[in-house]
């Protein structure tokens, strides 16, 4: 995210100089040597030194450390954003020091999911008519909101503006929920009592699983991170199993097929309107 | 199924005249100018005359009456499979009819979804390398096993036989479990109080839905064929969501990565060995 965000950055022109900061200076080097960054540091302050805008891109687990860290060196002319998945958990620790939300501060969060990590697998343009939701409060400074909305359309994104809440909210339905479902029944499935029950697992279960071949440290910590809003997506998903269940045992096949029909209405449109139509014909084969 | 079985036994040699029957006209005209059968009858008793062996392949709700007509017309020398996704259902009726499932029946499985239908989607090597589970019981005859047997394994088909409550809980787990379990997260994301919540679904979810497409009426009949087994994986994944819940609220975030980590080896494992994985390849794409 952090390498493709920098490429992007310095292929549309949009800083004079990108200088970038890793835990790791071998990742620096390699960002260097690629032409993702202009210049590097391996202090942290050094690279904050010079800064207008600093952009926090790093998973989860350190994102709420390293944003605390970076305002902590900086004035509040500098603006700061980030690019994880959860953003209640950042809001807390920022109020939690800082009163509030300090007004320098835009979170924000690409929802593109490109499976590859790694500074090699930046692509300038995996920005590019990507949804990223912005989101920022009464106390976030007009000139913080401009400049980060001007980032992204500038990179081609589509741009979202809502609070942490409803971010996480909306994450916690379409991914978070989802990622948790597949791994319960991939867990479920290896403590059934069928040996070797993967062996007879077809393309539906592949698909339907593929998130849980996802890093187990990475959502350990989305997990925790909106953990409030998971726990109430998985009581609702816990109700409609109820639901489906009770359907089933009256036998009152009528009402299930409607859901199932409500259900594949919506997972169409979501294909036809907001998928990669391509990504999807992909699946099909 | 039956489109690419046909095509699959004349291509073999495997039998000297494949007729065609089907309720549609149009679609037996549509096999025979496409190679698949040898030659069609519209009429269901002039099809079987002189069959030596018979394959039921239609869908779900259609498979209980399809083969008790055929085993009313065909005598016992004749041996008569199908390929439906239940198999309990069958042996109830079977059963109900017969006292027991008649000696010259073997039911059959064949694991592979494609998801193209109709007859013009056919193809000879689609059972090449392919589960086929083939459920038969002490009543069977030896003659008519080992011409199932015979027919897939030239085919190149794996096989796999087990009795038919082995096949329906096996397939539960699998692939209704996975297919009810994506039909009620679509339901759920339209009854939440999120506008037009798709919008900010991504990859993961993309594919975790897939199955929701499929076709209401086939699940539903599906589902409720094989009720009891579906009701069963379902009680135990509601089991799976409450201990997961319980992690998460209890904050033992190792515990969760755990069984996270569990989940991501099987996960692997499965590709690894029972997958394709050039079609894994464009799902990552």
């Amino acid at each position: 995210m952090g390498g493709s965000l920098a490429l992007a950055i310095k292929r549309h022109g949009l800083a004079s100089n990108v200088t970038g900061w890793s835990r790791r200076e071998s990742t620096l080097q390699q960002a260097l040597s690629l032409g993702v960054v202009d210049c590097y540091e391996v202090d942290l302050s050094l690279a904050l030194k010079h800064a207008d805008c600093v952009v926090v891109a790093t998973p989860t687990q350190f994102a709420e450390s390293l944003i605390l860290e970076v305002l902590s060196q900086v004035n509040d002319d500098v603006i700061v954003t980030d690019v994880a998945s959860v953003k209640g958990n950042l809001v807390k620790v920022l109020e939690r020091r800082f009163g509030r939300v300090p007004s320098n501060v835009v979170l924000g969060h690409p929802i593109c999911g490109s499976e590859q990590s790694g500074v090699s697998a930046a692509r300038a343009d995996l920005y590019q008519n990507q949804r990223v939701v912005l989101a920022s409060n009464e106390g976030t400074s007009e000139k913080a909101l401009a400049a980060i909305t001007k980032l992204w359309r500038e990179l081609g994104a589509e741009l979202f503006f809502m609070t942490a809440a409803e971010h996480d909210k909306i994450l916690a339905l379409t991914s978070h929920l989802p990622h948790t479902l597949a791994y319960a029944l991939v867990v479920q499935l290896l403590h059934e009592d069928v040996d070797d029950v993967f062996r007879f697992a077809g393309g539906g279960f592949r698909d339907f699983t593929r998130i849980a071949g996802s890093d187990p440290r990475m959502w350990r910590e989305i997990i925790f991170a909106n953990d409030k809003q998971l726990l109430m997506a998985l009581t609702n998903f816990e109700q409609k199993i109820a639901e489906f269940k009770q359907l089933i045992t009256d036998g009152d096949s009528a009402s299930l097929e409607e859901l199932f029909a409500e259900a594949k209405v919506a997972r169409d449109n979501y294909v036809e309107n907001y998928t990669n139509s391509y990504a999807e014909q992909t699946l099909k084969d």
